[in-house]
């Protein structure tokens, strides 16, 4: 069959849990969709035997395999440049497993596979804000704060294939909270979900300050609570979101000293507070940026349906094989 | 004349008070050099003009101007997007100058410009310690700090073609000293020749411990009386060294956590004071960067011989012409 009729990809998003996939088409449409589990296999080849079953299942949805062009994968702790999952933490498959040639091998098709992060900055490019951009960074603000730098149009993945990994940048808080890296005063123990829970918590136990989140039980508190808190205008709460976007933009000002994007492109769970979190953002950065960029760097949510998000990422790549 | 028989390129370098320039054959000679004043021409036209003579003068030197490929110059707040100078403080041309245009149109050849540091990291690419290296960051330790980032063989110039400015990271010092830029705590202000006698003064006024850097006059230590005393084994001046090379190393921690590059070339004054210097950045860098790079990103020196650098780095922008 020739490129052209080839007119779907596949977009595969592996998470510690379950896996999520979906058939699209080249307006970024997510045709057909299912969701696996990641965590029963200790074999990494019965994984992949599921995982292509899944595929073959929703190509049938379609017009089948055969009109499929390749297959793009968002894995965590993944390795573009060797197609790998390299001592992923939160997987059930350890050391270096080479997850691109398996499932290429199981089912004929050209395998790409790279980290959440900059598979949804693909995807951003692909289908999203970013459509046109050369030059811009996506920081993803989920559990962790994961990064995708587009350089020149492409992905930077520097010279081992691991570039980007923003959320574990330490100046911005030195000797800081611990992470879960083990180290301290990373990026991500801040600017997270997790983070601003953990700065909720500090200031519950640090102070006799009134807030409503001291009706929530001290260690369940999330990211979502104080931002619903600071809808209502408590005030603890509002000083939570300025504390992180002003912290994360000046994380975001060294960052644009290193690349001179066009944009940063914030994606993930915390970006559903908006403008709470959006303003102290842009005003961290234009503190703490050199003269020159002052107010001309874009910093602008994803466009990407959060629920499609992952698997169009995913997927954006599989148009590039 | 065909291209193969152009053999050789001019390099040209534009300081506050003078230009230096030479011919230099494809192996990194220098074939011929000469300087002219870059501070007496309030008009950029005039400047051209002299520029343009003195090129000539040196191609005759050698096998003239008919086997020169094109013209490279390493300048303050140069644009390579746009072959300008955009309002460089330490030149007497004000405003956005067409620097490349204005040479070319007067001479007859190709000229491209960038600033000095990344006119470094070409010239290191191209002739010295980074030849058949594709991810590099070099930093240039004078009077301020500079960098040339190298990404996939090309200099990062970002969406304007400003990227690069990492001695304006200002996480490394939260609020730290005044820099020349207005605003504080730049890696600059700490990691640069200004910044190692700034060091110095601080310890002096702060303390009294004893130091042969007392017997200098207060105001007027330099980052070499501190390298020739810490060479004799003065416990202060060692101490400064080693609380620089710490503050670069962390800052470097964050800058490989941006591109994963297979090193970082060290180039400029600072680099005289060898070990003193070299030891306390690499230890800095693998206490501070993610286990994924501890021990793996080479630290080193530039190979370019001091004197040769500047002009090197300019003409190595020609061969891409």
């Amino acid at each position: 069959m020739a490129a052209a009729d080839r007119k779907y990809v596949v977009g595969v998003d592996i998470g510690g849990q379950t896996t999520k996939l979906g058939i699209v088409d080249a307006r970024g449409n997510v045709l057909a969709q299912s969701v696996i589990r990641s965590d029963t296999h200790d074999d990494v080849n019965l994984f992949i035997k599921d995982l292509a079953t899944a595929i073959r299942k929703l190509a049938d949805q379609v017009e089948g395999l055969a009109t499929v062009r390749g297959i793009g994968m968002g894995v965590p702790n993944g390795n573009f440049y060797r197609g790998t999952i390299e001592f992923a933490p939160n997987l059930k498959w350890k050391g270096v497993v080479p997850l691109a040639q398996l499932l290429s091998d199981e089912i004929g098709l050209p395998v790409a596979l790279t980290n959440d992060a900059n598979a949804a900055a693909v995807g951003e490019m692909t289908y999203g804000a970013a459509r046109g951009m050369k030059d811009f960074i996506m920081i993803t603000l989920g559990t962790g704060v994961g990064s995708g730098i587009v350089i020149g149009g492409n992905v930077l993945y520097g010279h081992d294939g691991f570039a980007g990994e923003l959320g574990h940048t330490i100046q911005v808080r030195k000797n800081g909270r611990l992470c879960g890296c083990g180290r301290n005063g990373c990026l991500e123990a801040y600017a997270s979900a997790v983070g601003v829970a953990r700065t909720a918590r500090e200031i519950l136990e640090t102070t006799d300050r009134p807030t409503v989140l001291r009706d929530i039980p001290w260690d369940q508190i999330t990211s979502k609570d104080v931002a619903d808190a600071a809808q209502q205008g408590d005030a603890v709460a509002t000083e939570i979101f300025n504390f992180t976007g002003h912290l994360l933009g000046a994380a975001l000002a060294d960052f644009v000293a290193f690349s001179s994007p066009e944009a940063i492109i914030l994606f993930g769970g915390l970006t559903r507070a908006g403008d709470l979190i959006l303003k102290p953002v842009i005003d961290g950065l234009n503190e703490s940026v050199l003269d020159l960029w002052r107010g001309k760097v874009k910093v602008i949510f994803s466009q990407l349906k959060e629920n499609d998000a992952a698997i169009l990422g995913a997927s954006a790549l599989a148009w590039e094989l």
